[in-house]
């Protein structure tokens, strides 16, 4: 569980998988929706993403060659199931912001010591 | 967003996360709970849940105090955020690992060079 874990909270993994939701795209499309990222980190996130089965990468055979991404069956049941959990960061970012805020502004005296805070 | 995901994109997070969602535990509880984590890991993941204000820290004035924890109505809307991306997860895992065999069995030979493979 770890592992995949770790791929759908890598933000980038998360915003390859809503870009190709839109359609298939190829590399230098998506690195121009992907606002911010680097070729060698989409290269990799794609590689990933091909290795787990959630993305397909197919060559078409032209002068020069097109290579493009797509969500594979099991990459689209993936988006749906992560999309509440993306609707929620979206809609409570500034609520745990607040939240952080309370909390490193805490007066730490109300540890008794005896706790593990 | 980055911070938020690696939050639920963390195993021990989602774990704590899940087992609050059965009730109000103690410290010794959940890490009975939790198979395999720390204390010291444990102590991190609730401290940071709790400055994200998904989980609350209740100091009972007993001696020894008794210091229960319990998720917030942030974290019980986080749970259920979370609950399809959990489940898909628990359902795909062999598919995911045979899909990574695939991968890792795959003849290199089928890169043409003009691509990023």
């Amino acid at each position: 569980m770890t592992e995949i874990l770790a791929r759908t909270g890598d933000k980038w993994s998360v915003e390859v998988l809503v870009q190709l939701g839109h359609g298939p795209r190829r590399f230098n499309e998506l690195r121009r929706d992907v606002n911010g990222i680097s070729q060698r980190i989409m290269t990799l996130t794609l590689r990933n993403l091909e290795r787990d089965g959630i993305v397909a990468r197919t060559v078409f055979p032209t002068v020069p060659p097109r290579v493009e991404y797509r969500l594979t069956d099991l990459g689209r049941s993936l988006l749906s199931a992560i999309a509440p959990l993306v609707e929620w960061i979206v809609g409570n970012r500034s609520e745990i912001i607040s939240a952080r805020r309370r909390f490193d502004g805490q007066d730490p005296a109300h540890c008794t010591g005896s706790c593990r805070c």
